[in-house]
């Protein structure tokens, strides 16, 4: 037998060019350590690291490791809580109003929606509202969370401006996330995670080092009108709201934004609007004390068999013809379910060289282990 | 005295181009009668014209007396039942299922609205699902039922199919509408009244009727792609979510259309997606069965004084620096006060001539008393 042919292969793989794979539970276990580097416990290290290490999973790379760095920062500097139990102030049987206190986003996010789940077991509906929270990574986690237990979930949080309102030239909103999940059979499901902006600003970030341009509706220029320059709309800092300009309706987006912002950080009394402060990689001067709202629903509640509806559903809108039958119709979530296949499949998750470079720093400052490949 | 500017003042305005106005009241009286005329209780009569004559008040016409004749043709040919009261099929503190029995959608949607409020001041969230309703008119009405009890209010109902799916050629969703209110101090708020498409047929049959085009992301031509023709657009009738196309974020426009129909559709148990009838003004062959929810929370839930941070929340919105110094930023909910400001002024509504000609052959047909001018 000749193995020639193979081997090749197999020392193509093994080339400076092959990718660096990073096991799951690596990536884990190496944001963890670097957590505990900073004091965090060790329960929290895991809380914060589970909902990092999703993101990557899924392919949300902006959400996942890249915040570690500014995370750590801001634990350095005190300037979040990392040991902080969040605190309720006011309950009913449906409600719940949360004081972080200044703790890490996934405590008490994880906190919050917990509740949420325990008062929708009860009653159908949990309705919890957080003050004094922080970044608490992607929106979608505390919706998978609810939909692990059979309910739908929702979650929304403010965040730093960034989006102009329309008419406006300022930023006086943040990328404002929502999130919903509804659970269907046999794992299916319906998993939406969005900013209320058009884009995030990662993507102007891409297209930048891209020497690209970008499209109409996606950024502004520091008059209020609409750059296609990327330089120019990442420098300025006023993405625009879903929708774009007036003309196709961006004030829909500004509205979804502004709803995000009243039922997180104004019904809880956090910071709102231009109150944020401003997120860098330097470290934050003073608490974010951001808003944020947890909500679970028991279907069963309503009508029976809602799960086999969604998979109804599901399936009537992924069947919709497609304008180009090699791209069928995806529902929210079924680009991150794919996403993990791959990585699953692949052994790993393949980090940017830049990333890799970060954690590499990260472990020399912080004494810990540093990442591992496959 | 020379009177003579004055009396050509007053001829001219009685000249036949002279707006003919409608006096709220009058709209509401004829739109009452007209109920009446096909056997609709007094009450639910008055229910549906307060809901209808809300809408034009504010200058939303395409939910207003523009859907008069839709409704009487639906309760002429018993489609619509429009003496049902709706009964509660399962309930919790928090929450209800409610079967609206085919009634006038504002019947059913004041029902649970107020169910949803009740609950709300006792549990602090109230969470009502509907199925059999027909159409509810503009979803900020519900809404704005909750404001005037100092709570939060949020209506979501699903709608004949129109939105095509992002990379789809054919329509799936509604133009699916969602609404929140928030009150603010000495009568201001926050009213978010949407379509989860990027524009209503109204305003591609606008386009159509001047002879104009459409621009980018509003509607698809037969073969899925966006189309400028408003003829085409509007014969095609696959209007695009809000965001236009995959490249500016159309997906997520489509992504709320889908949530709005997970929440009042699939989870009430009524029909979604492509299982809702077409509705045309030549009335319909089956019963809508419709899907609506009706969130009522207390914001006294949570962190005190809610009303005066929206106050702040507000002023923070439109206080940001304008793109156009003569175009203030405006939220949602100020066009539409400015709009009734200016029907008081002026002592009536002015509708369009097409629409007057519609009230005077529905006057003769039902054998009420017409329309009567100011």
């Amino acid at each position: 037998m000749d193995f020639a042919p193979l081997l090749r292969v197999s020392t193509r793989n093994m080339a400076s060019s092959a990718p660096k794979l990073v096991a799951v539970a690596e990536s884990r276990r190496f944001m963890i350590d670097c957590f505990k580097a900073v004091k965090v416990p060790q329960a929290h290290a895991e809380a914060q690291a589970d909902l990092l290490v999703a993101a990557d999973h899924r392919g949300h790379f902006s959400h996942g490791m890249n915040r570690l760095e500014m995370y750590i920062n801001d634990l350095a500097i005190n300037c979040t809580d990392g040991g902080a139990v969040p605190k309720i102030l006011k309950e009913t049987p449906a409600t719940a109003w949360v004081d972080g206190l200044n703790g890490l986003g996934a405590v008490v996010g994880n906190y919050c929606m917990d509740l949420a789940i325990k008062k929708a077991k009860t009653v159908g509906v949990g309705w919890v509202c957080a003050k004094g929270s922080n970044h608490y990574g992607m929106a979608g986690w505390y919706a998978i969370r609810a939909m692990e237990q059979g309910l739908v979930g929702m979650s929304m949080t403010n965040t730093s401006p960034l989006m102009a309102p329309t008419r406006a030239k300022e930023a006086a909103l943040g990328t404002n996330p929502l999130s919903l999940g509804a659970p269907a059979t046999n794992g299916d499901k319906f998993l939406l995670d969005m900013a209320t902006t058009a884009v995030a600003v990662g993507k102007i970030e891409i297209q930048r080092r891209k020497g690209a341009g970008l499209p109409d509706g996606w950024a502004q220029d520091p008059n209020g009108n609409i750059t296609n320059d990327a330089e120019l709309g990442f420098s300025t800092g006023c993405l625009m709201p879903l929708g774009g300009s007036e003309l196709t309706s961006g004030y829909k987006g500004f509205g979804l934004g502004a709803m995000v912002d009243i039922l997180s950080g104004v019904m809880s009394g956090a910071n709102y609007s231009t109150q944020v402060r401003k997120w860098t990689h330097a470290g934050a001067d003073s608490a974010a004390d951001l808003g944020q709202v947890f909500i679970a629903v028991d279907p069963n509640c309503f009508a029976p068999n809602f799960e086999e509806r969604m998979t109804d559903f599901n399936a009537r809108l992924r069947g919709v013809k497609p304008t180009d039958p090699s791209k069928p119709v995806l529902l929210p979530g079924d680009k991150e379910s794919q996403n993990m296949a791959s990585v699953d499949a692949a052994g790993g998750i393949q980090y940017l060289e830049n990333q890799l470079n970060t954690c590499a720093s990260l472990a020399e400052k912080l004494n810990i282990k540093p990442l591992a490949f496959n």
